[in-house]
């Protein structure tokens, strides 16, 4: 089938040629033919991040039932950066997805971004112009990794929600990487746990935005969520843009910054004295010393 | 009186004249005529740091009584960059201090940095080598504020004793403001509260360092922060001075990356779509784009 195939055929409610054109778009020599053919169409996104087993799955899941049930197409895209091509599979994982797979409205699909860096934020955005063009009204990414898939993830989504459980562990796993600095809403799932009104009280003094609790498994605070997600779509302003914008760009840069080899020659020299910590920062950031520009 | 004079005053234990040097070693103008006059002595050097009202202060009065009953000579130095020049006055919430005051071995003194960045950074090295040369034998530094004065602490203690309290508050703010990555041991202070368990935990799996537990007020756990610190004393490498330098340099490039002026625009730029957050990244850090140099 052509392009142009595909899509009407995506349009009269086949998932498969769905799959076909997300794969399409996942190619770096397709994209552009795909993109061309499609009208634009202005998207919904909700990006659901925050560390492993914080229950992103089950909010997912249960937001995806709320939606569905005012009557809205909802794709999910998982994204999880870690794992090989997946050629289009769900994940094996997804069992709380179970009841929404047969529903020709809801389209479950992980994205591959072949382990090049940069993959993720030219894949993402290209399936979420698709997705939109062929009349889901929600995008749902969920991001699996940590850091810097979720950098990328809180670029297009609005909002991004960071998905985290009582304590500290999930708190500070979040706060290193970035994540509380990327997130519009925070949700302390599994708050029938003990320490749940701690942790968002601590929460509170670390970030401005809207904290709410959740228990994803038994569907306690769905509303809420879903009317603090609209509420945030309904308040976006250009001055919310450029402080999501400003997170952003300083979560990217610390992560190009953690990961250059330079860093170890820098440290290694520090070490043994023969430069100090801040002219080896100043030499890190290409600033040779003289303050910030 | 010349400094000369002074240094022989304050090795015949006069107080006076060591809080006359420390001024003079606070002085741009003065310091490199104290430096010359003295011998180079090694300094043993530990920091104390963490978010206000973990316990800092309460934890270095116990620190300096057990290091008192071996007999060792202990200067405190407490650093608060953003109170304006002390003149050399004790803090006036030093209460739990209060015992070593008329104690002719513990020197207790507040440091200035005059407000200017590097300040502290230029007096605090000048400081540990003037105490080092009056035979102070242990140097503990403490700091009262947040963020980059800790890291410069960090580039000078050995170890650096990051002290939080049970909860998520603590752990947040330390793991924002890049103090677990600069710290050589964790203590979890007022750890006869509720969920200081669970928050040793939480930190055993964002940090490799040592977690210890400690009551100070009680002066429960005295020893074992003691011998903790003492180990890691024995135990230095130079792979472990270079992974604290790693830390110190990426630290101090994130604080001035955040406070760089063109991040703004920046930011601006993203937010109206006349940029990428990535391209914007590459920009921040000079680097125009073309991944890690």
């Amino acid at each position: 089938m052509s392009v142009t195939e595909l899509i009407s055929s995506a349009r009269s409610g086949s998932q498969r040629a769905v799959g076909k054109l997300l794969s399409l778009v996942e190619d770096p020599e397709r994209r552009e033919e795909v993109l061309a053919a499609l009208d634009q169409v202005p998207a919904r996104v909700v990006g659901i991040t925050g560390p492993p087993g914080a229950g992103k799955s089950t909010t997912v899941a249960v937001l995806v039932g709320a939606y569905r049930a005012r009557g809205m197409r909802v794709a999910v895209l998982a994204v999880d950066p870690s794992s090989p091509y997946s050629g289009g599979a769900l994940l094996g994982d997804r069992i709380r997805m179970a009841e929404h797979i047969n529903d020709p409205d809801v389209l479950i699909r992980s994205v591959a971004t072949r382990g090049h860096l940069g993959g993720l934020a030219a894949v993402v955005p290209a399936a979420i112009r698709l997705l939109a063009a062929l009349a889901y009204d929600l995008i749902v990414i969920e991001t699996v990794g940590v850091g810097q898939s979720e950098i990328e993830i809180a670029a297009v989504a609005n909002p991004t929600v960071v998905i985290l459980n009582p304590g500290a562990g999930d708190a500070v796993q979040a706060a290193k990487a970035g994540l509380l600095e990327v997130a519009d809403l925070l949700v302390v799932n599994k708050a029938d746990r003990e320490g749940a009104e701690q942790t968002v009280r601590d929460l509170r003094q670390e970030s401005h935005v809207p904290i709410l609790t959740l228990v994803a498994s038994k569907g306690t605070g769905v509303p809420e969520l879903i009317d603090a997600i609209e509420a945030h779509q309904r308040a976006d302003t250009p001055e919310r843009r450029t402080a999501r914008a400003r997170a952003q760009i300083l979560s990217l840069a610390q992560s190009r910054l953690r990961t250059d080899p330079d860093l170890a020659l820098l440290a290694a020299a520090v070490a043994e004295g023969s430069d100090d910590p801040y002219s080896a920062a100043a030499k890190l950031i290409g600033r040779n010393g003289d303050g910030p520009a």
